[in-house]
């Protein structure tokens, strides 16, 4: 058994530190970098490739909608051809800094409300597919098991690594329970570890009305932007490793 | 005796159209495409790099100040690893636009003030000459001939491509006459025509106080942005043939 | 009988120039002017106002969704309270330019994709009308007759002026036609100038099917950025007062 | 004696929170809040304006560069009548947001490397000093003393605030020590709290070379975004009142 834990870095703008980078690198096997559209800017994809070279986690591009002050959370209606362009900017901005560091770009995993929109709709799905296939064919897609995102990226032939969340709630569906639900976000680092231990050695998940449902991932998303995130990383990382599970990138061999 | 023709392209931004992009991709042999921050935006770069690759004219980046409101012509005091983090983005941006294209990005020209900074400043050169060596070292450099961007750009084994401007008056030191110098600017087609066969021709230029100056050159750049750019180019191209001077692009044989 | 005539200006931004705002500003009465999020900049801004004020022609706000690089022609999923701070935003700035250059602020239009936003959303207009009374209760809120928004700034006791489109088809329901459908969007002045002085003296307009639908307005909307605009806008001016329709500004009289 | 301490506020950005703006309003007098620019967005200048009024702090405008990665930091090259714009531009948005909470707007300070651009150009200051000015002359400009703005604001008829900074070091001149040199910043509480008092108390301030230089102040800058801000501003305030200094908004007696 083996799994990835992804993690979003570079999320500082300017003036604006966010997030506890430098913690979670000790952590995590992959690294989704902002690209400077919904956060991040050049200096800070600089230095967070570089620190994310002398940590060897792997890198990957972590595109968002054009909308800083809204973080990328929020819907912004691209026509597919605009969505393609922009995912294609994200990815070319991102690689130049990997290029730069000397690592390999491995993955692309959108970001917040696009992360959501592709996992549901079909031709927003084609178009971050078709930007990621345009610019290398090698790529790992990072998405929701089952999603939109999922079925477009194999029928253009990229490999997917399928995402969990350890420290969310599912519906029966495979979907994530939303955020303003109660119980949906799980804040207990031990809950979360223990969940996470399930999730990956059983193949199935507990959803938030108790049932069980099969869930087969590649990677777990460890969020690093809330105050105790590189604790709860670690617990979960912990967890996993005492129950023999190993901690391997994406890129060691997905298939 | 060869010359390449460049013009900057991609300019337009969202709703708004700038240039002629069209009518001077029939004229010049290579296109300076805007990488989103001074202008352009990524539809508009999708756009651009459709329609050079169409016209077989051969592509680069031509970075700018993160300052689309003063179009990049504003200077903006950036660090040096600021400035070299902000050229490496818009590189990278650009280049996954040709890359997506299947046309290889051939070299790199400074936009507007950064292009002005780095003729004269060596740190910043130092700065923009590094971005390119790190993305691609086989990127070709455009600059004025004697700046300190060719300079650095030469000490770290990159390429130059030394710029001439047949509308533009020059000093006596070979830098272009401030834009408001009476005569710095030159409107009649047909007197740019006759200048840019001279300067081809001869290696000298005539210097707004008569004297001539010596002046090699590898690219002569044709401006696209203005209401009679395309007729302009149209007669300086025709003018360079009808002198025996062949049109090629800078990758066909830059040493 | 009278009627106000309106149009969008001051959209050009920096470097990219827009519309025909020196001629229209002779045939129309109101002047929505851009705010700067998505379109024009604090430069065109003030520019804009003195043309305006030198033609006599009342002057309103034209708040948008924050996306130059769409228009404010996308949708953006803002919580109302975030609309209401990004239109109170814009409001202020707009009125600076007024205040400074002496001429009140008249009106308030939302624009593009925030004006349909706000015609059938009641929590989204809930938020404008707001914004609108909290910067000043004496604005008049321009909006489609019907709307969502007429219906929350008349409840707040804002004055309101119904807007209608003479080169634009409408619905039964008092909706417009979507511009990708045939027939949608009317291209000949003539035809235009027909429509509006139906309008304006029959208080009825005909729709898409051929029936006859009331439709009070206050005010026409005059397109201006398209090439044919400032022509078609004075054929509809000059219809008007040959058919006895004077043309005055909103603040004249409105009730 | 009196003085009025003021700090600069409302610098978060979206999901980007930057300051300790609570615990600071319980101990100035003067906010001066970001407009959206550098720092700042409307949703937290709204809510900026809310917990000013609440703590019946008087607000300002704190406008700046348009340059949110660099903070307004770095230098921008805006002509006379762009920066006019620009700054009237920021102190009608954040009017909007006073004026909606129903607080006077009090005084306008400019933010960065506005503000030292300001203190030494004239034709800057000029700009800066008609933009406020146009929007009202009843402000209060708040700038260093002996600056190029204090001279143009006050030819203008404008009321100037005089600025001091108790955790900076003066040079011979008047003008701050630059940041980078030894010394320059003050970091120990006990000590910015002694010179405060020195500084208000004479009107005398001991540079960094151990003259005696004199003084006026009508107002003392509190920083308010390092690790130690707030608890260096009370113990400033503390020592202030100790001396029996009165601590007081500037609108309430400024001549």
């Amino acid at each position: 058994m083996r799994i990835d834990l992804n993690c979003d870095m570079g999320e500082s703008f300017g003036r604006y530190a966010l997030g506890q980078d430098e913690a979670l690198l000790r952590v995590v096997t992959s690294a989704n970098i902002a690209c400077g559209l919904h956060a991040g800017d050049p200096v800070v994809m600089a230095r967070t490739l570089e620190s994310a070279k002398q940590s060897r986690v792997a890198v990957g591009a972590h595109p968002g909608y054009p909308d800083l002050q809204g973080f990328g959370r929020r819907n912004l209606t691209l026509a597919p051809h605009e969505l393609e362009a922009f995912v294609l900017y994200q990815i070319g901005a991102l690689a130049a800094f990997a290029r730069a560091s000397g690592v390999p770009l491995v993955h692309v995993k959108p970001h917040g409300a696009l992360y959501n929109t592709v996992a549901r709709d079909a031709r927003s799905a084609q178009a971050v597919a078709q930007a990621v296939a345009a610019f290398d064919p090698g790529l790992i897609v990072v998405t929701l098991p089952g999603s939109a995102l999922e079925q477009t990226a194999r029928a253009l032939g990229l490999r997917v690594a399928r995402e969990g969340f350890a420290d969310r709630a599912y519906c029966a569906d495979g979907s994530l329970a939303p955020r303003n639900e109660p119980g949906a976000v799980i804040h207990d680092p031990a809950q979360a570890a223990t969940r996470a231990v399930q999730m990956v050695t059983s193949g199935r998940v507990e959803t938030i009305d108790g049932s069980l449902i099969l869930l087969q991932l590649d990677t777990l998303c460890i969020h690093g932007d809330t105050p105790g995130a590189a604790a709860m990383a670690a617990q979960v990382r912990a967890a996993l490793e005492s129950a023999g599970v190993r901690i391997a990138p994406l890129n060691e061999d997905l298939g």
